[in-house]
């Protein structure tokens, strides 16, 4: 007889396969699509969304639920139960009108804002953005009423859970304690320097072989992969076949490049989650925050370490052409350059939680229903002076119509970022610990212990155990901002 | 109150949308997937059959379609109706775990023999192929018990609706009475004219170029599709959104423009199907068969005509160089080259009927039972040397594994190869009749009056009308081969 489990592992492998889809087509949708695709392919996505939620709330899943409580499993199939219930339970609060409409507004938002944000057009966005903003709200409330929590906590809960308002507040209120203080001081030392800029142009071809070269250094599995391009970063795709994108201007290479070291760090946390629970959401990546520190990872604690910079400087010249701005230590200055300007993705580490913290809270205003989207790039043009002394005002493209996130209606996403690169701070203190050579092992290139130290302690255990757990198990300790902090100073004002 | 039609059309609707993300998936699998990807997509898209399967075979579906022959329907819901009972027939006489079995091995079929044609591993290819053979089996008898055919009618039937293999056989009875005796009476006059190859190499950038050029002369619409490479050049996608494919060698450019050129001619069958019906069953392509019969059009009646190769000569040269080969009589002889070979997708037009009856005659035996996999290699061995004059032994990858077909247990689909060469013989013969200067417009490169007649008498009618009706619509009468012949024989031998 097949148990309830059994039953819930095979709905969740069938939920999992259409979800292999779903992120093919997403993928395809920022890569590939023809632009006359857009609709057909809201309505497919939507429709697919429907599907989706259908196969989750099925009465069915219920019961099976409460049945599977009861029955002798192991360790996993109990972390992939409760995986299922946390799944079931977020599905259950929504109204499939609701979840379509959401997808239909998401897409319509984000594809016209392809256009709109060229052309600066606030008013064009606005007008889309206002939909995503009300059914998001609709959503939040559901989702507060059952979990007992704010609007806003119960959209955080969907990307990290267990993760509160009150929890960020003092994450976020420690950074703003010493960041801005050190970010001056920073700023500051750096004047002392002259940089030297690279001079272009940078021939597309052979930023897209640098980036294959380092993704080869990193170890993405070209077997389970690829590079693309689309208009902002992502990973995408599937674990058996992850799709990592970059944008790539022809002035200008590091943004490109460091896109994809950052990418690859999300890209080899998917490639190698635990394959023998493959479809089962136990195999799922633990949160988005800890995905990001899996991407920040790569990208601030050893991309843009001194020794790893070293390593790959000269693959960098060897496609690109040796001149002045890519000698050894003008490289390196200009790849930890600390530099407050307008877009998030291509913030110093530095300047970043200020961009996120900005949009934790409009965003969170903004779902708690205190201000509304015409609200939005006033606050914005006063956050982004006060913190980071910035002149923001008419200029949209640059400011709110930026991001990817709330065109989507992913509310809550944006905190992510900054925990991501707390955790990553944390976990990369553990790998020196681990690992007493490993600076030398970081200059010749050889990252396999730093890899197989991530494969152990974070990849493997997809979503097995909650990410205070993880962490715990992992680094001795919770989130933490003291591991950020001093990494901040030792690369910035002690080099 | 919804009626029965009514819940049809938004049941129907739903599968359309569906079959959006297996068509961009599919498209994926042949361009884009990385290859440890394809087992995961195999189970997805096999998961994406079961649940179409599901969605057709619906008990409620059966009960909606006795109830929508009583309503009140016009002409297109009419013929809509038929297309939905159409489908709904066919797929409920599959059990949901043949469809995924045969989803499964297709893909798998498919995926080794990537590996496997290059390698020249017949027997790893077979052995496969096997399980694919057994599957088809099954659905054909299947098939054929409830439509009270043959096995192969049976399957026959799915590409082209009312086709059968006794018509077959008298039609290709009609070409193989004549062919073989024009085919050597050309072949013996083309021997006279030495010709001038072209020097390569082809830049593979200028070649994509050359073969976007063409695709803009002849009307693709690029704000709804594209062009990318894949192993076996085909049109896929969605009709918001086509992808069609190419493949490119440096060393030869005229196999890779007249493959743009024959799949924009599906892509603008596609492109311009009934807009106000799309998600309707009635918006489909008529068959397999119009559908080749566009995509013939288009490369053999139009683009190896002497006037359009003209016209289109100075965009080759700009793109790719002139040379001696590139000079216009020998451009028009090199395209209009009659040499039987062994590659079906690179045949003539007068050796690629030998082709198609070749498989067809294999392919009914083999679903008929008259034969096994392992019998295929000697029949295609003594085929080729009776109708080609060919020796194939033990080049398999030139023989039976050089197509794509049979791994996806696609029986019954080459007839409409030949099929469709006619029917854009008799579609071309009347756009003459209808358009009295065409030889001049075509020299202009204005086609803007063929393709008008085209989008009249065919694309938009989608599945409106049966193929001997919409034929006998357009051209005064049904399946004919004289025009075929006439064709042939103005060009050939008489220019």
């Amino acid at each position: 007889m097949t148990s309830a489990y059994q039953q819930l592992a095979a709905r969740f492998q069938r939920i999992s396969r259409f979800s292999h889809l779903g992120a093919i087509a997403g993928w395809d949708m920022h890569t590939m699509m023809a632009p006359g695709g857009s609709q057909a392919r809201g309505e497919a996505l939507a429709e697919l969304s429907v599907l989706q939620h259908e196969l989750l709330t099925d009465s069915k899943l219920g019961q099976w639920l409460e049945a599977a409580a009861q029955e002798d499993l192991n360790d996993i199939e109990r972390a992939n139960l409760n995986e299922m219930k946390r799944a079931w339970q977020q599905a259950t609060l929504l109204p499939a009108s609701l979840v379509e409409a959401k997808s239909i507004a998401g897409s319509r938002c984000e594809h016209a804002w392809r256009q709109q944000r060229p052309a600066n057009d606030w008013q064009g966005f606005a007008a889309n953005l206002k939909d995503v903003v009300r059914l998001s709200r609709e959503e939040a409330q559901l989702r507060a009423e059952a979990n007992g929590t704010s609007r806003y906590d119960a959209l955080l809960d969907l990307f990290e859970p267990g993760m509160t308002s009150a929890k960020l507040d003092i994450t976020f209120g420690e950074l703003k304690s010493w960041l801005p203080d050190l970010l001056q001081r920073v700023v500051a030392k750096q004047s002392q320097h002259p940089l030297v800029q690279p001079q272009g142009p940078f021939a597309i071809g052979a930023q897209r072989d640098l980036g294959l070269s380092i993704m080869k250094t990193l170890g993405f599995d070209f077997q389970h992969g690829r590079l693309d391009v689309s208009a902002h970063p992502f990973c995408g795709g599937v674990p058996e076949d992850v799709r990592i994108t970059t944008r790539y201007k022809d002035d200008h290479f590091l943004s490109a490049m460091m896109g994809v070291i950052h990418e690859t760090g999300h890209a080899r946390y998917e490639q190698n989650l635990p394959k023998t629970w493959r479809g089962q959401p136990v195999a799922l990546a633990r949160s988005t925050a800890v995905h990001e520190s899996q991407s920040l990872f790569m990208e601030m604690q050893l991309g843009r370490s001194r020794e790893f910079l070293q390593f790959i400087l000269p693959q960098v010249t060897t496609l690109l052409g040796a001149q002045p701005a890519l000698e050894a230590e003008n490289f390196i200055r200009l790849t930890q350059q600390v530099k407050p300007g307008f877009i998030r993705v291509d913030a110093d580490e530095l300047s970043y939680p200020a961009h996120v913290i900005l949009r934790y809270e409009i965003e969170r205003a903004l779902i708690e229903g205190e201000i509304e989207v015409e609200d939005i790039p006033a606050l914005w043009d006063e956050k982004m002076q006060q913190s980071l002394g910035l002149d923001t005002r008419g200029n949209y493209r640059d400011g709110p119509m930026q991001d990817i996130h709330w065109t989507d209606g992913a509310f809550g996403y944006f905190p992510t970022y900054t925990l991501g690169a707390i955790y990553a701070a944390q976990l990369f203190q553990s790998v020196e610990l681990a690992i007493p050579q490993l600076r030398d092992l970081l200059v010749q290139g050889e990252l396999g212990a730093v890899f197989d130290w991530l494969q152990q302690n974070i990849w493997q255990h997809g979503s097995r155990f909650p990410t205070d757990q993880l962490l715990r198990n992992a680094t001795g300790n919770t989130l933490d901002t003291s591991c950020f902090r001093r990494h901040l100073e030792r690369r910035y004002l002690q080099a």
